[in-house]
């Protein structure tokens, strides 16, 4: 048996996945937890993710005729009650604020003083804020479509956080739109699914499914709700967005009417759709290691990292300005609309220590050059995706020119080997039996590891979910958009059902 | 007498200046009020300005050596409390959360619940709050300086508020960093006063003075608080930004201590420093005249729109190929790093009423493009910063070859005009009578316009401040960087002082 190599975060994957990706997040000091309950502060080299992920998004949504407004993060209480079930889904977790100022409380503090009269909600989601706007907004079929997004912060009282996964407040983008017809609104709310979809696979690397919800499991007021679905390296999904198909609901409660090309007055069919920083969860547990964060090139802070090898300080002016003239050179290459990034790393530290920090925080690609390198006209690579020791000696001039394809490679090698594992743990299961046992862990000591994605039949009954959910903690993700009409018995009841669903444990 | 002609924002400037600029604020569709009392909804062609202004800063700090990061949303109150001069200064205009869900109040309603054992206080501003997480990160000298910048959203509870201006809610950044030496922190003070002072006038088109803030209106907890001032059209004085240099209050509140070189445990030094959606506010009125909006190219959501005047049916196909044509190659090139943004204004509407929306809009350029324009080759162009009758036929290849050219013409136009009205309406005053003449209305019926800035001397007392404050409701807005040593009197008392500062009516 090969001896186990020591890896950079402890405990690895399949010790304890829950630790695992917590130490992932400190190693590549990405975030930390606040004194403030559930908030986390999102740390530079995090942040930075968060901007990339920002940028290329906010792109898409241009280029698809959307522009950025902003709303007030207050929501009056009573907006927040005229949706039944939007309320139901919300009023249990938000922050409420009560009071407009702190005053002397006689004892040397501070007391809540000037009490509002209605309660503002820090808001959750801003359909019924929003929609407030859009009543005024749309008044004729010429005001339709009406395409907005948000970027913005959010609060949702949660009970048990984890850093990005869920927090209680965290930032996101809402799209909100307003359509003359029903068909319209589906399209836009399945188009935005796409955008998302094509944003996780190209962008984040990530393979995604899309399909739609359950009843169950979709968004408090929407008529639909359509998901993409990622899985992570503990086999288990994660929504890592959703857009949804509002039908009238919110048109109603808002009051968004128009008057149509026939002089009819109509209430109008809305959307809304997002995309959160959980979605740089998702990033770290689809593709990140035992030695921490590997970040698809398109979206990391840092493309290159340049580390300097310098033993005897007569070699520190020649290795520099070798070192320094070739950063000039690759920042003057464009990846993605972005100069590429390159960091040179002059830090007063052990080479060795720095290749590791820079392991753990996931540059896609690492340089070391020493005097012997620039005397062959050499850099001693290493790629973030393959094992640490894998490096090589490639020459100088060659790395300049095809940097942005090798870059280009990188991230195609990481998506394919998310998409490989994502296969390798989806089967289609026919049994009752076999469904229970996929779904069993392994290891009773790390349950965290167990199947992956069941592709089973479902009669569409609330109850056969209910119940697989209360007996495994699986729910479903959602009903495929690939999934093939086919005759099959659903999975729990066996009642006829025409498609299979994809069963899961999620975060 | 010439004939007054008729304009298209009313009330004009000179019959009822704040009025004017709400309308000039609702004609151009930049925001509006919502239901939550001061609250504004920034609606797409305000939040592109905003965008655009970001955008630009973010670069200019990057340049800097700044990072950005976020922090919590809420501010636990405790820590609100332990630096006293900045709680006193906040305390009586903040939202505070005591609740963290609702509830049914047993009539139909929604009651808050969950109550919490401290109160959240929505930031206002994040020095406490960041000062929790700097205590961790700074541990050594070897983690200065530390170089830190947030985008956010911050509410002040204002009584009273006004668009851009002053709003309960706003968008801002704001930079706080750590630094080893009193002289280091004192020096990145400066220089970010320094970035927005050529952030306002290089982008903005706003000549704006920089010096220092009188104890009186610094930042409550700072040492000493750094603005720039503009000057607005009603010759009030906006505080477009400031720079604070906090000294050691801050570390000592948060306990940000490092290890020096010497081993030896120091306390820190901090900044911070922040613009906001004022910003808007201030380019509004810097900028705009009788006809609505006038926006410096660097900052507008578009530099150009084409008008294509058809008039036969037939015309259609022809004119449309020739103007899309043309903005294909308008927006191949780049100002100041973005693509030349060209909207055509396709809209079945009467060509004259699309005109003077896009002038109440600000667009710098317009180009009217009909078939007789076409057959000359010529487009039929106006400038927003020129009269709306000032228009003229330029040579359509010639105008796509100096179109980038023309915009930088504009931008400087615009400064310079704003530099002028500026520098006409400062005078520096030594006679205390002439000072109260300078600062009493000409009209009793627009109390807004009045003098505008005095340079006149200060004993430097607060006293004489507060004195000519309650008298004239004048206010020192900075001691100039520029004002020279001098031997003077101060304006109010007479006493000896050695420097002109200026006095103005502000925002």
């Amino acid at each position: 048996m090969a001896k186990k190599e020591r890896t950079a975060i402890e405990p690895t994957r399949s010790v304890n996945y829950p630790e695992w990706y917590q130490q992932v997040v400190k190693a590549a000091d990405l975030a930390e937890n606040s004194e403030v309950r559930g908030c986390m502060v999102i740390k530079p080299w995090g942040y930075t993710i968060w901007e990339n992920i920002q940028r290329n998004l906010d792109d898409m949504f241009k280029e698809t005729g959307h522009v950025n407004a902003y709303f007030p993060l207050f929501i009056p209480k009573s907006y927040f009650e005229k949706e039944a079930e939007h309320v139901k889904g919300f009023a249990k977790e938000c922050a409420v604020v009560t009071h407009t100022r702190l005053e002397d409380d006689g004892k040397g503090g501070l007391k809540p003083g000037g009490a509002l009269t209605e309660e503002l909600v820090v808001r959750p989601t801003s359909e019924t804020i929003i929609g407030a706007s859009f009543s005024k907004w749309v008044n004729s079929y010429r005001d339709l479509p009406l395409l907005i997004n948000q970027w913005a912060n959010v609060v949702r009282w949660e009970m048990r956080t984890r850093l990005f996964l869920r927090t209680t407040e965290f930032l996101w983008q809402e799209g909100h739109t307003v359509h003359a017809t029903e068909a319209e609104a589906q399209e836009e709310t399945e188009k935005m699914l796409g955008v998302y979809a094509k944003f996780a696979e190209k962008f984040l690397a990530i393979p995604v499914i899309q399909g739609k919800k359950s009843e169950a499991e979709k968004f408090p007021g929407a008529v639909s709700t359509y998901s993409i679905e990622a899985m992570m390296q503990d086999r288990k999904a994660l929504q890592a967005g959703t857009s949804h198909f509002l039908g009238q609901n919110f048109a109603k409660a808002s009051n968004i009417k128009f008057q149509s090309s026939e002089g009819v007055e109509e209430l109008a069919w809305t959307t809304s759709w997002g995309v959160s920083t959980r979605l740089i969860g998702a990033l770290i547990m689809a593709h990140s290691d035992d030695n921490g964060l590997v970040l698809p090139p398109k979206i990391a802070p840092a493309h290159i990292v340049i580390i300097p090898i310098i033993r005897k300080e007569e070699q520190r002016e020649m290795v520099e300005s070798f070192v320094n003239k070739l950063a000039l050179e690759l920042r003057q290459q464009y990846y993605y609309g972005r100069k590429l990034v390159v960091n040179v790393d002059n830090r007063d530290m052990a080479g060795g220590e720095k290749v590791w920090q820079w392991i753990k925080k996931g540059v896609p690609i690492r340089l070391e050059i020493g005097p012997r390198d620039i005397e062959n006209g050499t850099v001693f690579m290493g790629r973030r995706n393959l094992a640490p020791r894998d490096k090589k000696s490639v020459a100088a001039e060659e790395f300049v020119t095809t940097a942005t394809t090798l870059l280009d490679e990188i991230q195609q090698n990481i998506f394919d080997k998310a998409l490989a594992f994502q296969k390798a743990n989806s089967v289609e299961i026919d049994g009752k039996e076999e469904f229970y046992r996929y779904f069993t862990p392994e290891n009773k000591d790390n349950p965290e590891i167990h199947g992956g994605f069941a592709y089973s039949h479902w009669c569409g009954s609330g109850e056969c979910e209910e119940k697989i959910k209360n007996d495994l903690k699986v729910t479903i993700r959602n009903i495929p958009f690939e999934s093939k009409e086919e005759t099959g018995k659903c999975i729990y009841c066996g009642k006829p059902s025409s498609k299979r669903v994809i069963f899961s444990k999620a975060y």
